[in-house]
């Protein structure tokens, strides 16, 4: 596992690469042996877990509760909703039998033919069709409403070009299912998530993001409406980050899902469903991080202070570690994780290296002369500053960077989006200018036909009607027909 | 969700319709229309998420680290181990093809016979093969190791019978997968773990188990040795319930995992795997549970206390809810998970009857009374118990209960355990009392044809030989050869 500092590619020579180098150098997570899975590693998995804590917290603030929902799904399911099948059902992992046999030769195994299955199973791209058919058990009264499940599993769509993180074969998640008794109930749920997840990319993440409606073309299959955080990477596009859905009843209806409403009449649930996956590590990655590695944002980040200390025989190194210790006691106490790494296989500077690689957001260095005028060097992972300051108090000061770091990538992440927003009313001007990426506030007229023709002629797509901003009606730039409100256009991963 | 109550069946009855009934009844789990598969409800899987924050704390004490690995496994790799394969790779969901499309009458989906997989992916039974192949290119010196990843997921294997939690195609486990650099710490590793397991056990989920080590013909495909926690349920039955596998250098080999050690020679890392699974959810259930639903241990219920208001009208309501809701805050603060249910569209003796079927441990019910004479009519549901105490310092009072409660049941169970071993050294008189459960420490000749006679006659295995006991040399009851220890025999699950 030996780290190769030097072979970071730089941001501005190869945006690309430089994450897919970042990623695996990192640690973080490489490609597995199977086509277009990826391994998560122990510390790409620590970022993934502190995500999900704060999530899952999250979404049990609201009423939520966890369940489990088999990984195989009859294969006749996926074609009960018909939009849901068109957009979903095609790149699945089908499993057709069920046994293995020893082949004639005895140094192998083949498919056992005579265990084939009577219906195939698909390996679950997402899970609305096996778990409403479940709901169809569990719904009969208003009194029963509403449901409000949410899974942690893993899901695989047959992805032809993937990348860690961004698009994996498998890759895990969350994904929530409710159902209600009104169509007002279901549609305030799909927005409620949708804000659950921009305050936890925001305030967690750091990683500022427009909320907005996604356009008919770009919905979920199956959905009336798609709610959509879209967040900016650092070459200006953009990564859809979380998504929300809308259902109506068209679940309900395909799953035979009817309930007595308070006044005895049967009607159909109403339905939401929504999710964020592993995706968000990407995110994470590229938004943050420079030209010497990740930066983390200290609320995820899986160690958020390190400790080096710099010695000259072995009583120099107990006299760190006795001064050390009591120190590393305060930080656990206040909640703070810690990393005292006082190990003697390894030289300072490759450690630096090696912690400013993987983020670590502060790191603290005691030598010889610090423990003389009882300081220490503190460095921050954001803005590579150094200074040396008083040991005393040190664990108020440090937890005080901490939120200080948190706050300023956030705002130099939205310094950096809000910069790279324009408006623009002029189709030549937005084909020049969206080669070099950003979002783009333009006048839309709502046809798929516009919609199509720009993403023909730039492959930059209608990202969402977004929330945030001030709308007024205007022309189209495209088709120069009346438009209701501008729309937020970006190239997009 | 209605709930039918008066539907339990005794466990004086029939054992095993009892627990199929309690398990669906208690809102836990229920069959998926998937063959052999289950789905696992918010109260089942808010146990299940307990269990796993526990253990999960518990294996990070020890060093252990999470991450994830692929679902899917070519099936090649399953017979690079050959032991292993014979164990494992023969009933397997396996995935043929990666395509579906729409069928010629436009109303279904059929897979595509163009996108078939050049080679099968079969989706895992256990990650031996995945990860150890992964492991190739963490691992090549002896600073690399020892690694200790653990994964929590779902697993597959193709069961013929199933029962929900015990025996089901798909589960949820944990899987620990370490590497080292000698047999002697990877052996330790392999203990080390087991005692985390019956740490577990005993403590959080009040089970009494006996650890030991299988037999050869009770091994994990491609182990050396596996160790087993055994618990006995309330039909004298055995339970497996945790195993941990020291595997030698056979995965390894298998998949050329060779690192340098410390005098620069070459050497093949050593292995260990541990698991522990939802079939734990099988164990709680059947040691604790009576004739009126579950018993759960305090350490692991998803409400410990529940408050139940008996009032007449609106005023009386309100005087109980100001009453209860400065308790309710202390309960929180004290870690002490509550609720309250003060819902107005059930009648009180449904809702104790409810929460004693889902095994919530101490029931407050506070009526017009109680709230003259400043009491509260406190129940334990380990043994029905009620009584009426004083509502100043009930907190303190409830937080000794739960205590109490967790050792009783624990004590309960281990009686009833303890009750139900027999040393036997007579063939005849084993077979007779086999029939009614029970643990049996018999002398054992060390051939796995005594085995299978003892399983051919009885359907008793040897579950382990066990570590709790002081043994002595003697004699099979079977064979009348020597015997070098007295080994468990029991009926399983």
């Amino acid at each position: 596992m030996a780290i190769e500092l030097k072979g970071l590619t730089k941001r501005s020579e190869d945006y690309s690469k430089w994450y897919n180098e970042l990623v695996v150098k990192a640690d973080l997570a490489e490609q597995a042996d199977v086509r277009g899975c990826m391994v998560i590693k122990p510390y790409g998995y620590a970022i993934w877990e502190k995500m999900q804590r704060v999530l899952d917290d999250m979404f049990k603030e609201t009423g939520v509760q966890n369940a489990y929902f088999p990984l195989l799904i009859p294969k006749s399911f996926l074609s009960r909703e018909a939009e849901h099948v068109e957009g979903f059902a095609k790149e699945c992992a089908v499993v057709t039998h069920y046994r293995l046999k020893t082949n004639e030769t005895h140094d192998g195994v083949i498919v056992d033919p005579e265990a084939k299955l009577e219906e195939e199973l698909i390996v679950r791209p997402t899970s609305e069709t096996i778990i409403w058919n479940t709901y169809k058990n569990w719904i009969h009264s208003y009194r029963d409403l509403p449901v409000l499940c949410n899974q942690w599993c893993n899901v695989m769509r047959w992805e032809m070009r993937t990348r860690l993180f961004l698009r994996t074969s498998e890759f895990l998640w969350q994904e929530g299912h409710t159902a209600h008794a009104t169509r007002e109930e279901a549609e305030a749920r799909a927005k409620q998530m949708l804000k659950v997840y921009a305050d936890f990319a925001e305030r967690y993440m750091a990683v500022p993001v427009v909320q907005g409606v996604k356009s008919e073309t770009e919905r979920f299959a199956g959905a009336l409406d798609t709610y959509t955080i879209e967040a900016m990477m650092q070459d200006g596009k953009a990564l859809q980050s979380g998504t929300s859905h809308f259902l109506g009843q068209n679940f309900g209806k395909a799953f035979d899902v009817q309930f007595t409403d308070k006044d005895g009449k049967l009607d159909y649930a109403w339905a939401t469903s929504w999710g964020v996956s592993t995706r968000l590590m990407g995110a994470l990655i590229m938004t943050h991080s420079d030209d010497n590695g990740l930066v983390l944002p200290p609320a995820l980040a899986p160690i958020q202070v390190v400790i080096v200390p710099i010695y000259k025989g072995a009583d120099q190194l107990e006299a760190i570690n006795n001064k050390i210790q009591p120190l590393i006691d305060k930080f656990k106490a206040m909640g703070i994780s810690v990393k005292y790494d006082n190990a003697d296989n390894k030289r300072p500077g490759f450690k630096f290296a090696d912690y400013e690689l993987k983020g670590v957001p502060v790191r603290l260095v005691m030598g010889g002369r610090d423990l003389e005028n009882n300081t220490v060097e503190v460095m921050r992972r954001d803005t590579l500053e150094k200074e040396t300051v008083s040991f005393d108090g040190i664990e108020t000061y440090v937890q005080n960077l901490l939120d200080e770091i948190q706050k300023n990538i956030f705002k130099k992440a939205k310094d950096f989006r809000d910069a790279h927003i324009y408006e623009c009313d002029d189709y030549e001007e937005f084909k020049q200018k969206v080669k070099n990426g950003g979002f783009f506030l333009c006048h839309w007229d709502g046809t798929a036909e516009t919609e199509a023709k720009i993403k023909a002629d730039t492959q930059a797509t209608i990202r969402c009607v977004p929330y945030m901003f001030e709308q007024t009606e205007g022309v189209d730039m495209v088709s120069g027909k009346p438009s209701k409100c501008r729309v937020l256009i970006a190239r997009s991963y």
